[in-house]
């Protein structure tokens, strides 16, 4: 964590499961969690995410509903916003339940 | 497996992450999930699930999605239908996935 601002978001003790699946249960947020997952800090412009077709304010629809469920954190810094996965704090509230869905993500298509 | 009719439900290895994740992120459907985490067939009679404050079309509703998602099946033995879990296609379409999150439903609510 650093000194900048955050968005809100839910303590660590208030993510709930149901809304966690359901922010994963869509196509588009399943891709920026897939981005998220490399462990860095992403901007918010959807360039580079393979998300290029959708508006941008669909994209940061898709981005709010992530970090309010608690899959993602995003720190204000002047202008800038930098978005980033949760991992630490979703593995002490539900111990495997993202390593699996990361794992499930990479199971072959159908 | 046995001989009686199936409703259609798609086959293991075309079960797909984000619709299972969606199926299974509303609070209906969790419901339903922990009741059929039994092992065992379940009448579709919403009855003793919890669930008596919603309409029984509402209900059908949602078994219809978990269905359709991969979650459950459901045979149909004359006018009587059962539902129950699809754990082995499951695990073997998502290792570690079910039970991650039926892990995580046990966790502490906020």
């Amino acid at each position: 964590m650093s000194d900048d601002e955050r968005l809100a978001q839910p303590a660590t003790a208030d993510i709930d499961l149901v809304t966690v699946l359901h922010a994963l249960g869509d196509p588009v947020r399943m891709t920026l969690l897939l981005s998220y997952a490399d462990g860095g800090e992403h901007s918010c412009d959807p360039r580079g995410l393979g998300l290029e077709h959708l508006h941008k304010s669909t994209v940061s629809h898709h981005m709010r509903v992530l970090r309010e469920s608690g899959v993602t954190t995003t720190r204000v810094a002047g202008r800038n916003r930098f978005v980033s996965l949760r991992r630490a704090d979703l593995d002490a509230r539900f111990p495997g339940l993202l390593d699996a869905i990361l794992t499930a993500s990479a199971a072959p298509l159908p």
